[in-house]
């Protein structure tokens, strides 16, 4: 990848001056790591309800009116999907970048900026939880090499997982995280509900769930698979059946085919 | 509970032996932690075949022939569902404990002898990754509380979780696991399915399954909940069923219907 000397020599000698625009969770943990990272500097955070902004720490930082917004070498638009059209609209500056942090919006959205692209952060974060962000795999996407190369050294200073994605790989990812994130965690939902009408504590099932996310950092996960709809157990899987209402009983079935279809079996 | 005094004496002071049936993941993570405590005493290993009984490293332990098998005070049953009548059948032994290890069979299996129980150990299990067996939930049911007593004196010198457990509740926390383990693992399958087929690496996605799991050990899955099934977002929904095949797409539909059934929205 070329890089123009100019450019180079701005990069690794220059503080790159930070905006961040949206107070919800992914606004806030950029705020926290960026904000302790030496040579970025975090500006401003504007959201439109200053209320929203206490999680920054420096009240000078914080900004609710988009005419006082400063100038910075990169704004991030950590805002709701829906909400970054609107936003790109109201903003302007020709020499900065602007990157949005959504997983299934695409780039495009931002191409009224000559130097735009995306920072999506492929984790599930909690206002409450602390992130280990060294961790947290950033997905980036730009408008240039040259935009490229400078997200990925701003995403090095915070991240030790940077991958280049593309938007229609990007909206694959955001759907994979739906299955392993939003439809996992349901599945521990109803196991927490079974668990409760059956007087069982939660609890008993936590390290499992720990250990079966564990598992595929060694295994696939299609060699991890385990259980009766794998060994084709009908009688367990009858048992199982005859245990569960009906809602609960379709998603059984429907997974225990699958699993089945996967592997090559029939019911 | 009470103890009598005579057996109060014999748990404590007695080197206690144990006898381990079967030569699975289950009975091969019970030889190796069970070698390692001081006043537990594996006596022997017996499996029909002996072939597979290479994971004791004692040949002297290892047993393929029942008429030869020596004495001990515990008999634990770590063979296959299916296989626990009969191998029930052919044990005698009036002063010893025996236990099976299946979560989905009742205690009643083993009625045959005076002093019986459960011992469940609530983990998936693989041959090639240790365990941390401190960790693993030994779910205990006894035919007498003296036996209860015997089993978590056993138990508590391998584990920390313990837990009382009668026959109905531990065929709940069977399903349960089937839930969060077998089909939370074919979520991930289906995803590294997905991933693959848009060139991209699975293990993107495994700091976030990581975080899924470790959240609800502070939060219950209930408010863990994230998601576009739970912001009912409608445009998010449409898009990836779109993106989806049939079957996947028969899933996802499935699950998204369920969240907002439990969080009472409606579709």
């Amino acid at each position: 990848m070329l890089i123009s000397a100019a450019l180079k020599f701005w990069y690794f000698s220059h503080m790159v001056k930070v905006i961040i625009i949206g107070a919800g969770n992914v606004a806030s943990h950029l705020y926290h790591r960026f904000s302790a990272v030496e040579d970025l500097e975090v500006v401003q955070v504007h959201n439109r309800n200053p209320a929203n902004l206490n999680f920054v720490k420096e009240p000078e930082k914080r900004s609710s009116e988009l005419e006082k917004l400063k100038k910075a070498d990169l704004y991030i638009l950590a805002v709701k999907d829906e909400a970054i059209p609107e936003m790109a609209e109201k903003l302007s500056d020709n020499k900065a970048v602007f990157v949005h942090c959504s997983g299934s919006q695409p780039m495009s959205l931002l191409s009224k900026f000559e130097n735009h692209g995306v920072f999506y952060p492929l984790q599930s974060f909690s206002k409450e939880k602390p992130v280990n962000f060294k961790e947290v795999p950033l997905c980036l996407e730009a408008s240039s090499s040259e935009t490229l190369v400078f997200l990925k050294n701003i995403a090095s200073k915070i991240s030790e997982k940077i991958f280049e994605v593309n938007s229609d790989q990007r909206k694959a990812l955001h759907l994979s995280a739906v299955f392993v994130n939003n439809f996992t965690n349901h599945l521990y939902a109803l196991a927490a509900d079974y668990c409760e009408k059956n007087e069982l504590p939660f609890k008993i099932l936590q390290p499992l769930i720990k250990e079966t996310a564990a598992k595929i950092e060694t295994l696939s996960p299609y060699s991890a698979q385990t259980g009766p709809a794998l060994r084709n157990d009908e009688k367990t899987i009858s048992a199982h059946l005859e245990m569960l209402d009906e809602d609960q009983k379709e998603i059984y079935t429907i997974l225990t085919q699958s699993i089945q279809k996967l592997h090559g079996k029939k019911l």
